[in-house]
């Protein structure tokens, strides 16, 4: 279902020959209308790929008719060729809908630094066109996988029927300001480009942007929310928030769980801190940090590095009250040790470590994963 | 030679049966003056060791007696008896040398959250006593390893005489502020405290400040510069700070060479920048950027990776303008592709990456180290 399970939409996934596997490699998701608002949040990273500075344009304008979305590439750092690239992908697409190249959005991801094959896209854009179907969200969520071992999609209906549906992809280089990856939300509820850039801020704000695998920013990432109005529903403003966040963390789960060459699931909890930014200041630093990502890997409940990582930030806490708990064992109680930590039970996958900076009311949570040899070694052959 | 290389000081290295193992692990270093002069450097981590809350006490008052180290346990996170602990150390030093406590420093690395086994470690102060002597330098030094490898040593002699000698240890938690560090500096010079302070500073933040292997901040990082007079030479202030700042830098090349599963040693030199501090920042993010730090483990010259962690930045910088070379070959120019890539040659221990940011005429150089599967194994297994 993915991105076609609103009203409105079609999709494609097809393969143009970008990647030298075979596999699929170009996706194409239509909004047929009768709207076509549209709001995305792009990457904090300085250095932006030519997709990234095409379609932040785009979006400006608050309408996209359709995105183009290709694997195999990533067009990031290709210069002023590597932009017209990107452009002439939009005239290519808007050219077979016969619509404006201005409301066409681009996304692309894989290898930084090499040029697109534009032939072999170029070709794949009329096979996309010509395979666009209600149908077709599944294969455009497998078109747009690098090291994704699985496809990431995920959909929830709202109150009054309307619906919200989801593709992603992304497995490394997981990091805010969104992880190295690529959204695309669609609905058919009645929304506005503003209403949408709203919500679309405030739900990435506390999904993708508390993801964070390897502490890495991408110079492609991109979330695009759609909206096609189809199905005639205007939904209340806070309860749509809710759902496209339900879907977004959905996805962002499935980022996590697929991370590459991890073999922990953390969440990193952080209460007590004086305002959400203290406790998502604190929840990032450990996050980050590779002598406890290494030491979760060995099952070892290493607090004292929790408290290292803690101690590095400039958040508000006093170090005598710290308190921290890996798995509910409060093993650090009052920034010293606390209860018997061979009461901590590592082995599942999932791992919660809680962090009470004893401070305030609030809370965040960051979620994040091991440091591995599986991880060290995918990084060291993959190029990207 | 290290710490007693230079006249008025008497140093040793004892078992006091901290460590399970059995080997040495303490060490003390006595000023016989006629001079006491110090200064320190101390982690910025906010999360503090009791021996680091104690000694910055002691420097302070600008004068050091004696210096008493251990391995095999940090004393950190260890409350205020943790602290108490710390402070009956240096009173039973300061018995033993008919001296005030008030002017003897503690330092202590090893496990964090744990108490010490304080029977053995006074026992071993009165050893330690028993068996000072100019000949001391290289037992200290050992006594204070971890997980080093070897110890850290080094010395230099300055115009008219004088002599700087050191010793180190850290081979994890590298990082700035002060890697997971323990140094010790001392010299015969005639220096004030003032003067030391000041050269200390300067010192440090041109040489342990830049080495950054991992990104993790201690809570014992201590550096410490101790002046007998006992040469009698008042050396000229900025040739004195050039001889320490040389002792600094050949100790942080032991450290980075030494770094836990490390099996490249990476300079990351920034030029072209606005000021010293954005070239710092450029260096650091990407020192820290784990991505690229498994590339080069995989002998991969992955430039792409070295311009996404620079576009996390502040510093000012166009993107299309930057240029990158890995060990001599400019395969980044103006942002985009450069050189062939298939010249560069990653085989060498050595690795030089080179970030003009075509910004200003400032430049720093951070030392890091390659991540590797060994360095996931260690950091699994050893608790600290």
């Amino acid at each position: 279902m993915s991105v076609t399970a609103p009203l409105g939409f079609r999709a494609a996934g097809v393969v143009a020959g970008i990647k030298a596997s075979g596999a699929r490699d170009l996706a194409l998701v239509v909004n047929d209308g009768p709207s076509r608002a549209a709001a995305g949040v792009f990457t904090a990273n300085r250095v932006k790929a030519a997709p990234v500075l095409w379609s932040a344009q785009v979006l400006a304008g608050g309408r996209v008719k359709a995105v183009i979305l290709n694997s195999g590439g990533a067009n990031a750092c290709t210069g002023p060729l590597g932009f017209q690239d990107t452009h002439a992908t939009a005239e290519k697409v808007a050219g077979a809908l016969e619509d404006s190249a201005g409301e066409i959005a681009v996304c692309s991801t894989g290898l930084i630094g090499e040029r697109l094959p534009m032939d072999a896209l170029l070709g794949g854009v009329d096979t996309a066109v010509s395979q666009l179907s209600r149908d077709g969200g599944l294969a455009a969520a497998d078109a747009i996988r690098t090291t994704d071992s699985v496809s990431k999609i995920a959909f929830r209906r709202g109150e009054g029927g309307y619906m919200v549906g989801g593709m992603a992809k992304g497995a490394g280089m997981l990091a805010p300001s969104l992880a190295t990856m690529l959204c695309v939300i669609t609905t058919d509820a009645e929304v506005t480009s503003e209403e949408l850039d709203a919500v679309l801020r405030k739900a990435t704000a506390v999904t993708f942007d508390r993801l964070d695998a390897d502490g890495c920013m991408s110079t492609n990432d991109t979330v695009l929310l759609l909206a096609s109005g189809a199905s005639g529903v205007r939904p209340d403003l806070a309860e749509f928030e809710k759902v496209v966040t339900t879907v977004c963390a959905d996805l962002t789960r499935q980022l996590l769980v697929d991370a590459e060459g991890a073999s922990k699931a953390i969440a990193i909890e952080v209460v007590g801190a004086v305002g959400v930014e203290d406790a998502v200041t604190v929840g990032r630093a450990v996050a980050r940090n590779n002598l406890l990502k290494c030491a979760i890997h060995g099952e070892d409940p290493n607090w004292g590095r929790v408290l290292s990582a803690v101690g590095t930030t400039d958040a508000v806490f006093d170090a005598d009250r710290l308190n921290v708990a890996i798995n509910g064992i409060w093993i650090c109680r009052g920034g010293a040790v606390g209860d018997d930590r061979s009461k901590v039970d590592l082995r599942p996958r999932d791992v919660t470590i809680t962090i009470d900076l004893s401070a305030g009311p609030h809370s965040a949570t960051i979620h994040t994963t091991d440091l591995t040899a599986a991880y060290v070694h995918e990084n060291s052959a993959y190029s990207s």
